[in-house]
């Protein structure tokens, strides 16, 4: 089926893309991987290309466009490669950190953060997970508490993602632990804030070169002007920019599952065993025949979500489904593709492999699939 | 998400079916199981309003309208009072029969067939399957041969829909047997003509107030003008038309999973277990907001699916893909919601029982899913 | 793998149930179908052959044998002919009612009910599921009041094996309504009394020659000799049976597989598509050797309960990973065995049509699934 | 269920291989892993202890103790401390090499190889995989010429197990290219003849120190004394020799899964979320009684799949059923416990998420799951 979300301007922009991950995306992966960290010049390469803080208003260093259409052409295109570190990065930044600053932002936090995330010389993080308290917030432990012009922070978070790297942290902390969920606060921590130390660099299954990390904070001080948004509203902001988060990790499931089946699918009908294509086998036909339906009934659905959240009116439900649903078909068809490579399949030269290292994590961050399976199935429980 | 498929028109003409469903149909279901047939009634009420033959020209009786669109709301409002076997025979009358006439009929033939479709005086039948041919037209034997002015058809079909009822029926049959391919033509058998003959009425899993049936041509002969389309291209003839026809089982399936969710869902969250609803239980929640999502998913891509059925642009890959993976929602969903009944949905006074055994007929007839995933398999390894 | 559960005595009887079986079930079993019961000329000749009330001790006229290993041959010998219905009737009877009353029962009652049961001339049924009270036994409401020398029972139970045909019903009520679990009593009402009448045999998806009906109990006197083992532990009593009833289902499962498998590969290997053997088509073979490894790594495990059910170490956590495992596994197998019939699969004439419809309970019967989860689930929780 | 697999001899014998891992392994496992390799000085040891070796005679240095069931506690002892290389390179020693050794050699080969090998100063390999020939043998291309008393080998061999290690490697090469299958023979080639060189230590998902590598084999001169077994059998000789070699990946597959879910069902009963154990949810209690259900029912299946192997009944079809049974269930089970863990799961610092990049391999070597099913497939429709 011809799809229908992109017109002209997003295929341009592809263009672009293509031509930037070319350039600064291919022949680094590697060393990415080697060093398990990403240099700093691939965002600022992407800061200048608008590959990246393309939503960041104009008046702040980017091109005001919020369409979201254009991050699906950049997650389709990191997939293209095999970079899901850089994705997994970008999206962070894109889909999080900087509707963060510009919703809840006072004028001054926007004028400071930015500039610099839209030209790719900042790099933000946000820090919800602490150990004890995976997708659980109200577990949550770290505190911030009022001292005269500054807020004290004291806790430990972790799988924090571009915790390295991060120029700045944006921290969930309980201000008031007598108001339950109505008690949390989001504080903005800057590097180099004494107090403020980032732990081990997490050795993952996959995501190599991406920097996840503990975090602590010790008597950590910054001003009372740190503060992002409002007060003791710390989990209504989490909770409202929930739909926007979760597609950014659908999107980048189905960008996957779109670059793993093309390549399988070619290796497929050129590979021989037994004197003939692998694909000559029904049931290989079989097995890409079901990626291949399952991949387009998906793409429908995800369009869909697209559409609504340009508009606005996706819901938390909504973009709940999506995301189970899509991380789930991406473990889903890797994991068959790899089955389809034998023992290629196991070796990390071929994208396949890398592919299915990288995937594991999907259906787990940004909330499980038994969250989100919880949040669609209260929402029938009481719904329309 | 809110369902982008419908305007205010399709909705107007919803209202109608369903006071059509409460008048003609819900009344009669018990009837029609236990006679294992439909009575003509219900087929001339549909015809006056417009529940059939809305596809039909307006020359012809019918009202010239072709979105597909209605069909869906027809194979919606069926599916919410349970009527199956009726979807199936109207179905077979909308979807199949109607547009081989309209479209490879002559001005005669036409005006022969049309109105009495349009009014629901007249059943019609099609006549693909023989004992020992499933889903292979290759395999038929059924032979026409050209006896002056008229045909002479010798064969036997069987898990012929409307068998019983049918007052003509196209027959599938072997022109030239040396063609291969080529040799088949359509060739119309009308009721009462010597030679034809019904057999049993088969007994079914399900669908009980279908007429399915054998049906038997000895030595039957029909007018040269009785051949529909062109001779030797009855292959071609029936191909070109697998989209409709699939898309129309792909929709039946979802207007199902629709109705027994719906049902389910309400039966979850009222019926206890254990002192509390079972939809308390995390498992309960869980199978629901599974169902909810593949219903979402798969109705984001059908919907898609019959806007391009309306611009003629839905391939046969495309309308594969949704026969098979709709089909097998249907199934993987009816029997979720039959073990969540536990005990009651084995009861056919349950109608999650009824779509239980009506529902394992749909990725069998009209093409089973292995041979959907053949016809997308195979285009994998030559398309595009 | 050769079979290791059975030694030429356990052959020797399956020719003689083999004998039985062509003798007695297999001339009708059209007729019990069409019926909606069974005759109880079948009971009588079963039990003159030993192919029921084995385990009835000599003493009251059976063979004293308790090995369950000849029920396992029964069991096979039933579904190789297809009949489900009366294998869950003669296994209602042999692994539920005659253990019960020879267990639990005084010298008495054992005279009474047992020479019946292994004659073939007495029919037992136990009621314990009740409208709005399914696997869980906590919701039931029927009460049976100490007046006298006699209990009054009054109540309704619904989904009762044997409702109608059963000679005497083991009813399981509320002796004691302020105890909970403990409040429980076994209390046995025979055909006849007054106040307890038979409802609606109820129509069912399968086993329609069994008849499952709703009793119910309006001032129903019996003797306090009624009372089945010891007031008060009528909880205790069925819990403590439960590894026999569920292996019952288990092992009727795996006969199921075992026979339906057997058919579907002969009609594999024999029936063409598209000019060759549907066998030899690689996803066919897949689906068949999918079959035969879960068959054989099931059977291996059913084997092994089997010998500790004889053994009496069977623990209700093994029985219920038998049930829910055989039980999930034979709807698996049978539909996949309906998809390799095509549109055969579909129609009742058959034995996989009626296979598939006939298995639909066993997932939900004797426990659902779901409750055996939680039973294996919590054992995990606190065990070993 | 109480496994009936063990004597208390083996339990004696389990003592001493804990032992072992407790001394020898553990404090290595994280260095082999960085080091990708594992150093000789495992193997000494675990020869001196009778870890590795046990079947070779006695007159060669081992026990003479060929019940496999030995063979299971080491892989249930090994995978207990999550050595999944280890396991898999003692494995191709004890399970391949030496029976291979042992069968087919003369007395001089016996004398030469056996008992190094029982003291673990010798590591053997087999070169079967080629690349472009995955499990097809038929695609071999690795040559032997005769010439005078040597044979010339010439060709590439990859997925190499032990193949950096390796002090002598088994060849599978054509010395009659004419023959088809009839032209393979198994010729040794050890470790400094001249031509034989190692390629890269293959980059893996997983089984980090497991060196796995590409062989080449250029103009390499062996005396024809080196010729294992009979010419132009060495495609029956490894036929004959495969339902052991399968047994050893499920057995390590069973024992893998023993291992997980052991540690997981801990963790589920220890970790809270929501302010309780995770295993308080619902869901989770599910997840683990179906692997528990599951864990059983192999192991019932494999248990007596290993008195078979023991008994030399065991049947190739019967090891393919168990193959791929067993290594399916491993990658299920091992992705759901990941999925249970959350975020933990996917640090390799945990235990699962070790063994899930372990486990993807188990599908595929040793004979894809596909092939295993063709195997299974192909019996049934010629078999018994």
């Amino acid at each position: 089926m011809q799809r229908q979300l992109f017109t002209a301007d997003h295929e341009a922009y592809r263009e672009l893309v293509r031509e930037f991950t070319a350039r600064e995306v291919v022949p680094n992966l590697e060393r990415w991987d080697a060093d398990r960290l990403i240099d700093r010049e691939v965002w600022r390469a992407a800061g200048k290309q608008g590959v990246i803080g393309l939503a960041v208003p104009e008046e702040h260093g980017g091109a005001g466009q919020p369409d979201y259409r254009y991050r699906v052409v950049v997650a389709e295109e990191l997939a293209r490669v095999g970079a899901a570190s850089l994705h997994s990065s970008f999206g962070l930044q894109d889909d999080i950190i900087i509707p963060y600053v510009q919703d809840l932002g006072t004028d001054e936090q926007r004028r400071k953060w930015l500039p610099g995330m839209a030209s790719g010389e900042l790099i933000g993080a946000i820090a919800m997970t602490e150990p004890g308290a995976g997708s659980d917030l109200q577990g949550v432990c770290t505190t911030a508490v009022r001292d005269g012009g500054e807020w004290v922070l004291n806790g430990q978070k972790t799988f924090i993602t571009s915790g390295i790297n991060a120029d700045f942290v944006i921290v969930v902390a309980r201000t008031d632990p007598a108001a339950g969920s109505r008690g949390f606060s989001l504080i903005v921590v800057e590097d180099g804030t004494p107090g403020f130390t980032r732990g081990r660099k997490l050795d993952k299954v996959g995501l190599q070169a991406q920097d996840t990390a503990e975090l602590f904070f010790s008597d950590v001080r910054v001003p009372v002007a740190n503060l992002l948004g409002t007060e003791g509203r710390g989990f209504a902001h989490l909770m409202e920019r929930l739909p926007r988060e979760r597609m950014s990790i659908a999107v980048g499931s189905l960008a996957s599952v779109d670059a793993v089946f093309a390549e399988t699918r070619e290796y497929c009908f050129s590979r021989k065993a037994f004197g003939r294509p692998i694909g000559d086998f029904q049931n290989t036909r079989f097995v890409l025949a079901e990626i291949a339906t399952e991949r387009d009934v998906t793409a429908a659905y995800l369009d869909a979500c697209v559409h609504e959240l340009n508009a606005g009116t996706l819901t938390a439900v909504d973009a709940a489904k999506a995301k189970w649903w899509a991380s789930e078909l991406q473990k889903r068809v890797v994991d068959r593709c790899v089955q389809l490579h034998g023992g290629y399949g196991y070796m990390l030269e071929y994208p396949v492999a890398r592919a299915f290292v990288d995937s594991r994590i999907q259906t787990i961050y940004g909330g499980t699939t038994e969250i989100m399976k919880e949040i669609i199935g209260r929402d029938l429980a009481t719904g329309n």
